[in-house]
């Protein structure tokens, strides 16, 4: 297998087309075809893919452990949707919306089935500290969807609480990804551990550049109207921090959006944004995002792997960095 | 430990009271502790624990596996509650009632993990037998909870459709349960073979009995309303069979009450009650439940076992076939 990002995204999404889950009632498994196929960047199976790749050159073991931490990251959104009453999904309708509810209940529990399924593709030898490690990250990602629904109804929630939130449910997963391909390559406990290290920092400053790109990206590249966050009321990092350093003038502003019943929400974004901008929440958020990228990279440096091999992941960790989308 | 029902129900009640799946958040895991003291018969579990001892004395090992069984139901059920709009449940409110949607989604997302977290207490040798078997059986749970919302708008549903349906959503769970006992013994694939087959048929049975408790039962002993399926117009075993084998008057009433706009909602408990009397549905569906009762058995009788330790299973079973709740 040549380990180009684009030969192995090529191979992840043949593996999205051929893999079969069930045909019998089409009902609960056309939806899992669906949401695997509305698109998507395959991050998390392409760092697993790349991780193994740092121990052997065999990848072709890899890609269904691989697909089982992308039909889980599907699984979650599957579910996530339907808790966020969201209607679209990358520009499609949602399962539950293009279904219902139950079904989207239904074949995401069984996407997770699914996902446990294509674990056991793994060598024997390695079954136990695969599933042993997913479980722990599995759990961690539903306590962080847990923990992002309670702070809907919190009042106040710290930066601090905001990171483990993050770090749970969405960073556990990449480092996951990351984790798998080193027990897939039969590394070290020590390299497992930076592996995952570096996933989950990594993860915490890719959920900090969601959080930016919603307020300060490019409409067009990012696809989705911008400002979505703040229409939502979503805690993100940036109205966290803002509130952590506003002023009284600005935190007025912030109140009057967020807490009291004003019907401004025309300018709601606009005046929020403004807020950012004068409290320099953009800059603020980019070092953030900077110390986390750093402190990922930093870990999978500590990695002992071929440097030339390394590299390809560090350049695509860095990508993610840098990404518009 | 000693070997009797009572002695073996009271081992799973403990480690249902003992096991902390997690604490924080606890939105996520107190509906666990909540759906899991709600009660019940702890049937599976104890499906697995005389399983296991088919083959040997030392059931220790057994009763983590045998609780990812109940904590596997115990999603199942939880999810379907959500499904089917269910207020109650063992007389107490459904944990989306108690809580929210989202929670009991959630909640039983993280049941579903530990359900395979509790698996990997299997020995190493087995853990990669019995997550397999566990994979297919929760997936044929899926398949069979989704084929039974699509009947709920089909017009006609067979009775080999009805039988295959419950055969996955209900019959599923109960033959790995004994499957999983012949794992955990170590028994030939043969033994595992056919005691899977035996908690499938027993499982059959079970659910018609369920459908006749439903009309016939002790309102007192089965603790619920009688005839709730009627008046959710279920297709249950007693209704399809009163479909095949009613003369056009009855079919006329059946019609009346399941297809058309009738309001006779307060008669139709009893105006259908009388149509299953007089076709002898009550002793049709009897003799079937009577047939995979016999099957079931015929099974266990084949599996190479101390004839005085399949007994004290095989009882059990009888137990449950004359069971009036």
């Amino acid at each position: 297998m040549i380990q180009t990002i684009p030969s192995l995204l090529n191979t992840l999404n043949k593996e999205v087309e051929q893999n079969k889950f069930g045909s019998e009632p089409s009902e609960l498994y056309e939806p899992i075809s669906y949401i695997l196929n509305l698109g998507g960047k395959r991050l998390r199976p392409l760092f697993t893919l790349l991780s193994t790749s740092l121990f052997t050159t065999d990848l072709e073991k890899a890609v269904k452990p691989a697909m089982a931490v992308e039909v889980f990251h599907n699984f979650t959104l599957m579910h996530d949707d339907i808790m966020d009453k969201a209607p679209l999904r990358r520009g499609k309708p949602t399962v539950h919306e293009k279904w219902n509810t139950s079904t989207a209940i239904l074949s995401g529990d069984v996407m997770l089935v699914k996902a446990y399924d294509l674990l056991m593709d793994l060598e024997d030898a390695l079954i136990k500290k695969g599933i042993l490690a997913f479980n722990d990250c599995a759990s961690k990602v539903c306590e962080g969807q847990q923990m992002d629904m309670n702070f809907e109804s919190k009042k106040k929630v710290s930066e601090a609480e905001y990171i483990h939130m993050i770090s749970l449910k969405t960073a556990a997963l990449l480092g996951f990804s990351l984790e798998l391909g080193g027990i897939i390559g039969k590394t070290s406990e020590t390299n497992i551990a930076f592996l995952r290290e570096a996933g989950i920092n990594i993860g915490i400053g890719f959920q900090l550049m969601d959080d930016l790109l919603d307020v300060f990206g490019d409409e067009e590249k990012v696809g989705k109207q911008k400002g979505g966050d703040i229409l939502a009321n979503k805690k993100t990092y940036l109205l966290i921090k803002a509130y952590e350093t506003a002023s009284p003038k600005y935190l007025e502003i912030l109140k009057n959006h967020f807490e009291g019943n004003s019907k401004t929400t025309t300018n709601k974004i606009k005046e929020i944004t403004a807020v950012y901008n004068n409290l320099n929440i953009k800059e603020i958020t980019e070092k953030k995002i900077n110390s986390y990228f750093d402190k990922g990279l930093k870990c999978l440096s500590k990695v002992e792997a071929p440097l030339y091999k390394k590299s390809i992941l560090k350049d695509f960790s860095q990508k993610l960095m840098n990404r518009e989308s």
